[in-house]
């Protein structure tokens, strides 16, 4: 941490900085400049937050020089992990040598819709089923998702197709009944800082997928993760699904520099939802081929059965030939770059 | 609502529209123009949102042309509404005829220090109380608020200083809790697309207080106030704290604009938190002018007897010389704008 | 300026970054920390910036901590400053302790438009008129502003009105022309990081009114007045008005928090232009007052007697009521807030 | 266009609204809902916005339903267009068949600077070479670039290396004696807005390569490029290099689906700058394999002999493993998404 001393300073004001910090037990280094002078910080950063050094006379500004977040940081974890997704027997991994391919409805509907849509998946290539069974939506006169009901037909789409099941949970509140059902519980962007639920999820006993708010910085979202590891789940796949900006062309915009940032400071694996960014389905396509390209280790897509009739979110969703582009790709591109088909690497 | 058809679209594609159109039983008027047709709906909006005419082939465009929100609406509620605040016999309104200065500690640390808070507050000419008991934090290592017994403190300084209490939940299981003790629920930035929490809140029979989500649009702040409403809660009070932007010389970007533009569409009153939108201590007098000047119907601000211990945003907390000037823009400005000071209009 | 090193920085890495600074003249105090090496760089920022610190092998990242700005900064120049607008013997000031109303049509269209909007704004209590005879549009196929025909409509005007003028410059081969006509040469928002035409406007010896780039942070607009200044044009006003952000309600978002900001590290003065920055009529009044209330030196704003047939903005133009309500805001706050009306100053 | 009544608008002014627009020759389609009415317009739109409908009582909105740009548009040209950049007899294409790699020196420092960094861009595959001359920087105390002596250095060098040269121009009064020494005329993203710019550069008789203003949308973007076609120069080359978002760990975003986004609607190429956008040497590989996967027609990269000395942007420049790793990139991907390498398509 540093701390940058005003023009008019006085001596007595950096003398109460220094013996404040060293009153926690820390060290102060003090380098007086022609302007300005400066205090170099070492020592527990956590007991220096508590001294609110900004409030101090004399002080006009501090800052933090090391990453707030420990255990998703790579910097004691150097290698990239691999998280695990579904049952004993047939574990799908998502990390650094495989690229993970995620596809489903965005909306639980009906039995027969769900599975039909899991078989499009299936058949394109995807290893894990996505679909949402508790849905937040911005309206509270919009389909809010089957609940329970939801979740059981998941639980049954499994049984026929083998795709282990990632499903959003909205509340702290339905964590237990969904960790029952489902292989991975997907955290979205609108709840990246409900820290009760990140909480809840991270003692859940399975996999985490958190996604990015669509206002947070990546620095806010690895402390999103940070919730959930330091309840002792390091299971957590985050996922880049755009950010809001000013361009209006697209629902949001799609960060896909996050992807290399986020690679280079934390080992947690990273993934890309181009179908909620671009809320359009003619750049599902082109954005997944973007990820590949960056590095991303897997991406999540929405298919249908009949987008038409879908209840939520249709017009991003794949079906036909924008589905058969996208599986050429994940078959061909992600090798070429190094990496092989998660559905090859399942651990039984 | 109004569809934009592709110009190279079809007769039978708008056919398709139409039909589908009046098969919910709405209407639709067909206008060709020499590049493009585009078509008028009339009828029930919701039964043309199951429709997903985005969807359909040959559309280009759909713009919705009426507001989402319902029993928040100025439309079919002319006059702004007044909540009042308070336990029976001691009641504070906040609304358009006027001003309400609501101060307090960002957390209840202590005892002492939020009694002696809450006397800075009320010498300062405050009505009502704020303070933190359960505080949602970015980081999993700050301090995190000291919950129930944050609450009971809270409830004794009310006892003592007679100002009714607003205070923060951030989660659906503490909404009982939270009620039983407090006078008015506040929903944070973090939580104002927490769906859980809002219907929570809306079912509890207190009034809440509904702080715009840092990223959130004015639509979208609105539509969660139309969550509490549908849960039978019209005490609701909407509150402007700034949005994210690149601008990085402020915490936050206060979006003074929007005051006026959610009273001109909203009965809901509005006020303004200067303290965690700029997070300067410096601005929090200018910006409360500001809020005055625009038309606000009250400003929520951070006061602390000690902002160099505070354990919670401690910079922007007032004292001395400027809580004096703050005082006294709130004692003059607004009764030359029309406002009489909400602690003379007190409910019995 | 701060030199942060990687965790891993070796000794060496760390040596060369002290050599290269003291050999250009620099002193390097190193700060050793349990995770990481600071080293506090005392000297000419300039000749650091040539030395690419961050390229250099082992450095994580560098701070600056001192604005970039000079002869703009309030540090050498404690007191804010007033600029003099009009020919010898009828100068208006703008500044910290009067209050400035700039009014008059977004565009010059005809003599009698601008006389009858300059007598509009003369009535309701402005001392300058202002007025576009060159318009930069983001369409090539919208009106382009009369030009140099604009600029002698104008100077009619003043003969007539007695209002100095402030009119915009949009490319430097017009600089000189509009120098001979205009009391005040603006900057647009699209051209405040057009360097050619800064320094010559800063080359013109007229005063200039600086807007801010609607995307544009405070340090870099500040940076475009150092370009005027640089050229010894220290006559600078600066004009907020309104950021891009994702709220759509408004065409910009007004930073309202700017002025006091501003106010604190520049000591030239700045003014709000509520027209443009919400493009909206409903809003210049409230947003006035804001800008009085946070203690703006100033606001400028587009009147129209017809707005329905202007050729520009007419949607924002003020006339009638509420030109009517903002005279009187104008009238009645400043001086409740210490300030003359600036027409109560002029010059001789 | 669209114009939506408020819901108390009255038979009177629904009635002046259609007097109008028939008044300029256009017809107004009347669809009267529950709530309310709206009108469709059809006719010259050019007519309807000098109409201010927006001003007109009873008028709660206009919308827009046709892109306001025309020779840039893929409406009336929808196969995609090839620029051609370099001298008769050595023409590189720009184009929806090829990829067309660009490398070279931020700033042209010197001779053998920019010698050097060329052979390394044309060691890497570049088929055009990039080198800025003249410099818009933030601070007016940086290094503003060598002018015309660096435009002489970067003719010398297309000689030796037979590399066309792509060079920025930043004042209108410049355009000449650049567009006399360079190939393809560069105008960054501080200029995208300077109108006067766009035209002159529009009549120099070169190829135009346009940048996206750091905080435009892409309509306004492609209304750039349309002031440049407006005076007869097609040849234009659009640049998308980042936006302004609230992200730290970047620059700029990389706005990834700007590409498919202007494909689907210009017939103009589109090529990404990653090394301006991230402003980090470690996202150049990453952001221009995401470049290739998403279907840009090129990317534009700095490289530099010894960043460390670079007099700009030094941080983003590559050479060594770096360079060698995009290298292989641009030659192994294109070809497998069905692109030839530009410089193998050189026209004689």
């Amino acid at each position: 941490m540093v701390v940058v001393m005003a023009p008019d300073a006085t001596d007595e004001q950096i003398a109460h900085v220094t013996e404040r910090v060293e009153g926690v037990g820390g060290q102060a280094f003090v380098s007086r400049g022609v302007v300005r002078t400066i205090i170099g910080l070492v020592g527990d950063i956590e007991s220096f937050h508590g001294l609110n050094l900004r409030t101090m006379p004399g002080v006009a500004a501090v800052h933090r020089i090391s990453d707030p977040f420990k255990l998703v940081s790579r910097q004691h974890h150097p290698d990239r992990s691999t998280v695990w997704v579904g049952p004993a027997g047939h574990q799908v991994p998502i990390g650094p040598d495989t690229f993970t391919f995620i596809a489903g409805p965005c909306a639980v509907e009906t039995a027969s819709q769900t599975l039909e849509a899991a078989e499009m998946a299936k058949a394109a290539g995807a290893s894990l089923l996505r679909g949402g069974a508790f849905k937040p939506r911005t309206s509270p006169y919009a389909f809010q998702g089957l609940g329970v009901k939801g979740l059981e037909i998941l639980a049954d789409v499994r049984e026929t197709t083998g795709l282990p099941i990632v499903t959003e949970v909205v509340d702290a509140r339905d964590v237990t009944v969904v960790a029952e059902h489902a292989d991975m519980l997907q955290i979205g962007t609108r709840n990246m800082a409900n820290f009760g639920l990140l909480q809840a999820a991270g003692e859940s006993g399975k996999p985490v997928l958190l996604k990015r708010g669509m206002t947070a910085t990546i620095e806010e979202w690895l402390m999103a993760a940070e919730y959930v590891a330091q309840r002792g789940n390091l299971d957590v796949v985050l996922c880049e699904r755009g950010i809001r900006t000013f361009e209006p062309s697209t629902r949001n915009t799609l960060d896909i520099s996050a992807v290399p940032v986020v690679q280079s400071i934390s080992h947690l694996p990273i993934i890309v939802d181009p179908s909620h960014a671009g809320g359009r389905k003619d750049l599902v396509v082109p954005l997944s081929r973007a990820a590949i390209g960056v590095g991303a280790d897997g991406v999540i897509v929405d298919v249908h059965p009949n987008p038409e009739n879908a209840l939520c979110d249709g017009p991003q969703a794949l079906l036909g030939t924008e589905l058969r582009e996208l599986a050429s790709a994940v078959r061909i591109m992600p090798p070429a770059l190094g990496r092989v088909d998660a559905g090859e690497r399942v651990r039984g």
